[in-house]
């Protein structure tokens, strides 16, 4: 069995293994106060271009996305994202089991855009409806959920109505990596500092035992994040293995070598099957893959590969997802296409 | 100007008002533990034909929803409403505020059906996906939100349908007077108790000071009500004035003679805008009328009567809403049917 | 049977009654932004000395205290309250329900001092500990839930302590009217708003149907308080009905007419069990009064007098609580005096 | 400087690295649906003599904490704690924040007795009052924030009075390994199940990078738990790192060898102390030793080592806290009598 399941099947990179190794029984301080995690913060600023910009480190993206959102959000404030964002499907309710509304809106591509935004405002009577929740803040991810990505104008776009309206902008790059290195994208790291109110850049799905970098670039969502860190749980004992973790993955740009091995698979797997005629659900440029198969295909495929089905496209046919990963070895994507 | 923004613009009838009056000085105990009380849930429990049920008085829809979908949900359990299900859009988040999703899709008509129950499910994956926010209960309103009914067929087979999936039918009675008195209903109260596992009977919108009697049939939802009452804030204080209220409610079937008048109104205001070529955005049989109006129509229609819009139709037209009450003067109608 | 077992056991006073029935046809608009409570509105301020303050009416104590304290608080900020407070005790978990935690401490008399809120701030290492919650509010009660008052130098200690460590000061007045007349009260309504960032001033427990008036001075308090009552489930339907009743509330003070009845009522009935040799529980100049009871004389009053029991004094004696209201005849006073 | 501040200042124990590093590159599945977690589970399960229980791997002790609280009561329910429970003081009000009052009450030792939850019960007029919070579960820790530990006396007897009142009993073990192997106890792991509704196995505190083995034995806990985990934040993607991990720590009772060094080395050094005349904030048998001290003492020692204070004792003195773990270095130990 070769599984395509996700990019989070094995451990760690070596190197990143070879670094916690190096410092195990160094003995330090708890919850994220070392020295490695203060380095991996610095690092994470300088490659981000956001020196003001503060640094948590999140072990991993359910409780990232819910502890920057419910502590950006007052009561009465709700979230906007697109009908297929991670929050409104695959969190079992997190957000509104933090008190907040998921204002979700039918997204093609899984991406919002600046009217899709405004169409949300409008529905919610541009705020000034004090029986309806008032949206917020705007959460995006990069990759999307269906693997596309966000150009620098889109991303630009969408900052600045977000501006207009009163909106956080805040970008899940759970595979920002994937993003970063993938083909079409004109987005720098600078970018995601300069356009979002917060973002974080996702270690667990590209390489690391575990670990998200959440940055804040907004002020005003700053203080006493650490606080709602420790009472959504994520205060993580020792924390100074994000910090090791992270140094390690910053090295040498070992994050991005990571990413492009994951995408460059999965791009000959997306180019191969679609020279042999099958429909793509979503054309993606990043590691996720998917493709649109019949009962039986999918049956035949199950004998031999471990993949997700995505959801129904018609009587006959479901969506089937492939992802690659920092680990995914090349014959293992041959013996898929062969398969295919 | 002449109102028709809503069934809630004056105090109460004059045999309720006489009723409090009657009662004022007499001294009994509070948060509803009083033998009005007990004599208006005795009347509920007989006119419903659910002898087993309790009765509690809530002081308005917003808390009844709220209450009776947290009290009965847990954390990971969500609510499935139609798109325009007034705790979808009405409530200011409060269902998200308790924790709990509102699994919303779009019902032409404002009405949920078992297929879009079923397609629900699906979406949730039956309930299989541990990733994902499980349905648990199925939220309705007779009258719904664009003045529809309910039929027996309908009821019923929603109520089969919940069974199947395991998920409890809650019906917001708000405006369940004027749907009993509908042309075209065929539900009688007992009915409600039959189908339903809680459901309430709205008193604010048709003539009392304020207050909806809840009733719940399924045992399972009885233990511990009253705690979750006073937690969200609806124990009243002086709950008494329920009991007083809701007796003389149920006198002489003032309740049904107070929706009649509402309804044939509103029908008489629903009939001759048709007649006048007005377009209705939904067919309402009860009290509330919808109507698409150009933007100028609009605009002279404000300078002497007062209603609300409802959402936009296409760029030069909006759906207009008139409602009808106890109290709305035929005078009232005439003047609007005129100036149609 | 007499009751003494709360201050709410009747209707409203025949003046406010008098004034519902008056205006009860009118037509007006819902949700509290009608004309009688606009005008309701600017006699609270012109009454309290406070002409730039909001006032938002709300139906009844326990969700006042919990939208008002969760509009204020952040998600990892608590509340400082008497161990004895409202909040802490008879809310079936009201404040936590809302994310939120009491921070309780012991306090003589049921009454907060500049020394017991920096105990609580010192055991919270001055809120300098992100692993502790953050106090951020001081709850008062005036009158208490010992029917004790503070003095304005009280008041105005409090005020300043909070000014201090950032504590927002949130005062209970469902009983402040009962406060205002008592003995040894120095304070005026003005001070309530000076020192004061929010504070409600009771109806209900003093001859209105229902009602309490919210009354925030603290800008930052302001913005969004609907959205807030609204997702709470208190934003009443026929918020008319509050700008009714307080205007008559307010005419010829009325409130402080029937505040005087029952603290009158409630001192003669403590003065004779002083003098017959009946320890008191609490010393309270207000319109309730707490005697310590045997069990054998608990069972004998029990007899022919309603009353709640507060708590046990020792194995053989319990707290006693005898309440007067507006509606209070001097004959009931007479009578249970008579039976001490 | 040489640490006693906590027992997770280091990495994991060399052989529970070495089975990480062993197992890096195998293909597994996510959210310990893999074998490892699958084999790890059934160690816990025999380990501790409960072959129906549900074992889940939780990241953390406060999200364990939250989860498991939250997963068991209806929103109207509390849980009991000792004053000084790491819950009540320590989570940044993490279990208010799901919803739930803790119900704290001081307890000596850091130890709840059937006389406390007795107490409790009685001031919640034993779960009588609707206007009251009704607890429902007990939560103690084994060994307690003070280092203390239960006898099996005592754990059965919290077991029965549970019962009684039914009450959940709910054990955190965050650090049940050093209360497993210290002198004084005769629990074997067989009790914890027999006498606990649901209580964890601390890994993170004694030399996992992370990890926490929750059991539940009380089948009405048991459904949807990992919905639970997934809502909280707390579904770890590469999952199988528990089940590496805690095959590792079972293997050759490593996770007992472990505990007992701590044990050892803390024993040393408090039993130093007492002899040099230091007081004992509390006798603890386990890896915490708390000391008495004065100002000038804290001030010297802090110059080469580092530790925690835990509380004012009086104007002149504080207590301090020092901890071993699986790494401490008898060295330090010595070099800290010496200081001493």
């Amino acid at each position: 069995m070769i599984s395509f399941r996700n990019d989070y099947s094995e451990g760690a990179h070596p190197q990143v293994l070879a670094a916690l190794e190096q410092n195990n029984l160094i003995t330090t301080c708890g919850y994220s106060m070392d020295d490695f995690c203060a380095e991996a913060r610095d690092i994470v600023r300088a490659r981000f271009s956001c020196p003001q910009a503060d640094v948590h480190f999140m072990v991993g993206g359910t409780i990232a996305n819910t502890t920057a959102i419910a502590a950006a959000l007052r009561p009465w404030e709700g979230v906007i994202a697109a009908d297929t964002g991670h929050i409104n499907v695959h969190e079992t309710g997190a957000i509104e089991s933090s008190g907040h509304k998921v204002c979700a809106i039918e997204a093609p591509g899984g991406k919002l855009t600046p009217a899709l935004v405004r169409e949300v405002m409008r529905r919610h009577c541009d705020g000034q409806d004090e029986h309806m929740v008032l949206p917020r803040m705007v959460y995006i991810s990069d990759a999307t959920e269906l693997g596309t990505i966000y150009t620098k104008a889109e991303l630009s776009a969408l900052h600045d109505v977000c501006r207009e309206y009163g909106l956080y902008l805040f970008l899940d790059g759970a595979r920002l990596p994937a993003a970063l290195v993938a083909e079409g994208n004109d987005l720098a790291p600078a970018d995601f500092a300069k356009y979002c109110d917060i973002f974080y850049i996702g270690g667990t799905k590209n390489g690391l035992l575990f670990g998200e970098a959440l940055v804040i670039t907004n002020d005003s969502l700053k203080p006493h994040f650490r606080n709602m860190i420790k009472q959504r749980g994520g205060m993580f004992a020792k924390g100074f293995l994000f910090g090791t973790q992270f140094k390690a993955y910053f090295e040498n740009d070992l994050w991005l070598t990571m990413a492009r091995h994951a995408v460059t698979q999965a791009q000959r797997l997306q180019t191969a099957a679609a020279e042999k005629g099958y429909t793509l659900y979503a054309v993606s440029p990043t590691n996720q893959v998917f493709l649109v198969l019949s009962h039986a295909q999918i049956e035949r495929l199950k004998r031999d590969f471990a993949f997700e089905l995505n959801g129904r496209v018609d009587e006959a046919h479901e969506a089937a997802r492939f992802v690659c990963s920092w680990a995914t070895r090349p014959e293992a994507v041959d013996a898929l296409i062969a398969a295919l």
